[in-house]
């Protein structure tokens, strides 16, 4: 299996609720350095998993609606706490609905096998999740 | 699948038997960055692998025994040698147990899918160990 | 010149007011990964600059008013942009105060030569405050 | 599962054929960031997945070929992109030969389930190749 | 003082000529992960050293001349080694001419004391230029 | 100025005396990652602060009689605490003897401003200390 990655991150505010998170209660913030990662078994005609270039732009688009915002004003995530799991959900379904869409491609839309999404939340915590296309 | 990960680490002191260690051999030691990985399938109620506070406050008690030992010193190890590979699987597998009576309350017992631990010996080597849990 | 350093990190909400901040205006947040710096000439009789456990101590004390918060709320910043920079700076004069104040101890304040404090807001951006003591 | 990995770099020139890669059709250049992945199930008897001097031996001999070459001279590679991915492949590919050859011993070659080789091209992009070995 | 500091890459092919440089007098490459660092003694009005988008914006115009090419090849580099060190200073100096001119606006002109270029060429080995300017 | 570094680890064994330490009293261990870095006002004729492979080796051979070593049992720190700051000392003062033997060249010993040594016994703590050479 071949994987590739790429790197980006946003900075939001947000907070929790429910006792289990204590401080992070009230209103807050975080940086997350968002990788995405793409898996496939074999390479395209190029030798790629994709082009980095066209998915460092993807993963940008799916991030900008998020970035410099305050996320418990964003419709999308109503009535839920937006926790570093549910980020990494909500991206990495994003960015699987672009890649069925045809967003690195129809070769692309049919070959690669899964998509996951971590989000490091500082130097000592990150979450991620992972689901597979059907092209895997 | 989601994933959660925090780290902490410890710092011990060891020596290995087998010809294959060469100067590993003599009492050396070790920083250990110790990364502690959750799977599970589905999030909580709250929208989490499990709660960061609480996962941390679980790594440190399974860490504490060893931290700042001779691990050559330890009953748990004796006859053992205390290889990065070997201590990945002891701390994974307290943790498991941890889990398994309740230390991350009854619903997580039941969802955790898997335990992974990683252990950085240098920024040049690091090992893993990972196992299931009858949640997952 | 001794230079020791501790790491630990801080996740906060705040807007910016300035045309220069583009989406910053609005209201976002942050994960600051904070690394206080001290500098001093010659180590004390233990042979340290500090304390490991006390400096990270001091260092999580003047961090706990700022950590888990919207900084636009707090009255010590009313009127400023809390920038990456101002908040290096804030931070690394409150630890200057402290030190001045005794809380590493007699004979550290006297020796402490310097303070730097810097705050990595994402893996592509960081900044510092470096100040001096009367000790150096 | 144990994992055991072990990191060494290489620095090379070479340039890429099709539209997709862009400016990246000129000749050029990288360091990439080598992570050698070995996976087994059951330690050996000395308590290791295989010994990392070993290992780092091996993993730098696999690489001397590539280290400060341009890759388009060289024969193994006529006309193919040298990409991430398939240099990730070249590598673990010559590693597991070399593995099933004996070079880690006849236990471990028995013994290792898979290997995954990791290039990092930068802070910002990463690509994998992971196989399995006969002894899995 | 305050010091802000952006990162950036470049992938670049380039030979050396003299022994000390044995195999790296073939034609090789490299990423350089570029970290630029600002000083200033005073913030300016908006709390900054200088606006993060205007600096990562000047960095990456300096390096674009740069980026994914031959190093051998350029003008400005003909008859000397484009070691990390003379790239450090390259890139340095080429950023220190645009502040002048005004690249960062003519406040910032006025107060930037110093700038800094440090270059990544693997995970153990950087090299860096520091250079003051009239504001300082 | 410019400044070359070059990074390489050791593993060690030892125990402190003094109540400050608390449990690290205890014989214990630590992986230190060390990195060299060299001053120089101007590059040598190659266009370099010292040879990368040369200064590796030098650094190498500086940390050979500590590496794998129970410290409490080595002459050189008899009665002394073998703190982060006091081996980042020791190892930057053997550096310094080296350099003014000749180990990196005439010019070199000549031309050297400085050598700083960095210990990180930690992701999240690291000392070190800085010195002045003739060549400066």
């Amino acid at each position: 299996m071949f994987r590739l990655t790429v790197r980006d991150h946003i900075m939001i505010a947000h907070s929790f609720r429910g006792e289990v998170f204590g401080p992070a209660q009230r209103l807050h913030g975080a940086t997350f350095v968002v990788d995405l990662e793409l898996a496939r078994r074999a390479l395209d005609a190029d030798g790629i998993v994709a082009d980095i270039g066209l998915l460092s732009g993807l993963l940008k688009s799916v991030l900008a609606p998020l970035n410099y915002r305050n996320l418990d004003e964003l419709e999308d995530f109503q009535g839920r706490n937006t926790t570093t799991e549910v980020l990494a959900r909500a991206i990495a379904e994003r960015v699987r609905a672009r890649i069925l869409e045809g967003a690195l491609g129809e070769e692309a839309r049919g070959a690669i096998a899964g998509v996951r999404v971590t989000l490091g939340e500082s130097h000592v915590a990150w979450a991620s999740y992972e689901t597979g296309l059907e092209g895997g």
